[in-house]
């Protein structure tokens, strides 16, 4: 079996990202990042993922984030908006699929492997610059470039399967694998127990996504 | 007075890097990383190039890449060469600086800025393939479609104002604009006082740019 990382976060789209990447018969090495996340309650999602979904291993590195701050999401004085806006919404943290998928780069080098999953979406989506189709390109032009296992003739590879999906296509493929989406937290303000506030930007484009797949909706909601 | 992020590790090429980033006008903001390096004085050293070269702030990011490892600087059990070897040598840290650029992404956003300073070196180097100027060129393109930054029409550039210089050209660079080498440390296992080998490659390289430049070496060397 080949090798892949897998970025998982412990939300949806990552969750169906890997059973994807099972599906295609990768063993996975899956990396999530405590980066100081108001959302913390997604870390333990994604460990009940991995072992969920079969996954060969993962790992959570820490490197924290509201160093720089910038976001809804690693900054506590800055609220999670509950109305959807014009834009892209505060919740952005600068540079966080950059710097994760630099984190899955330098993994895969030590791996051997050639192919990291990330499960960007530019259909539902909150309109992240970091999740677009011409942004994933380039990182991989610049990965190419990058690394010992490059110039070594290892060709890299991200492979984003669901960048062209509704969220309820996402969650149609990940049904037919046999995601249980009950363990996974895609909401930016969880409690720690993972219950759902139901009204941020992720819970909304979530719960649509149920809705329109015409699948109960498995998601905690809080209070 | 414009903003810049530099990274900077300690050593004789960043400190030039921010000497240079400093008389082209910029307020520099100092980025270093504490990845779990084997030479850890570096990071005492950029703290002190960081003040002696007038920076408006340092600061150090942390992320243990021991937890990946895979090079003679992140895994104790791998020894620093200290012969010249063929090839890219252990001493390469899987996507290390494709890390440190993403960290340095993510402040230039938060603070406004444009401009990244890496003393990135493909000249007198160990032939990190993330040093070599095509790389540097695929890392900026990834960049300005990376940011919410970007598509608000900043534009960021990667400044490697060293990249085409011989060590020797860097430290004639250097002492012209005030830089203290004495400050700096390059030595891949420097002790605890900051006090170099003289025998692995970057102490190799270091010795000979002095050596060719012309200009006493203060490296304080070990034994």
């Amino acid at each position: 079996m080949k090798n892949a990382v897998i970025l998982l976060s412990g939300g949806l789209d990552s969750a169906t990202t890997l059973a994807v990447a099972r599906s295609e018969g990768f063993a996975c090495h899956c990396l999530s990042l405590d980066y100081g996340q108001r959302h913390r309650a997604e870390l333990l999602a994604a460990q009940r993922v991995a072992a969920a979904l079969g996954a060969a291993e993962q790992r959570t590195a820490k490197l924290d984030l509201t160093m720089f701050g910038g976001s809804a999401l690693t900054d506590t004085a800055i609220d999670v908006p509950t109305t959807a806006g014009a834009g892209i919404p505060i919740t952005y943290v600068p540079a966080r699929n950059t710097i994760m998928l630099s984190l899955a780069l330098a993994w895969a080098e030590v791996l051997g492997s050639g192919d990291i999953f990330i499960g960007a979406n530019a259909v539902d989506y909150s309109g992240y610059p970091d999740c677009r189709p011409d942004y994933l390109a380039a990182f991989e032009k610049m990965a190419n470039l990058a690394t010992k296992a490059a110039v070594e003739g290892q060709r890299l590879t991200i492979h984003a399967p669901l960048v062209d999906l509704s969220k309820a296509d996402i969650i149609r493929r990940g049904m037919a694998l046999g995601v249980d989406y009950g363990l996974t937290v895609s909401c930016y303000q969880a409690d720690d127990d993972g219950r759902a506030c139901g009204v941020c930007d992720s819970c909304r484009l979530r719960r649509a996504g149920f809705e329109q797949a015409g699948v109960a909706d498995p998601t905690r909601y809080a209070g």
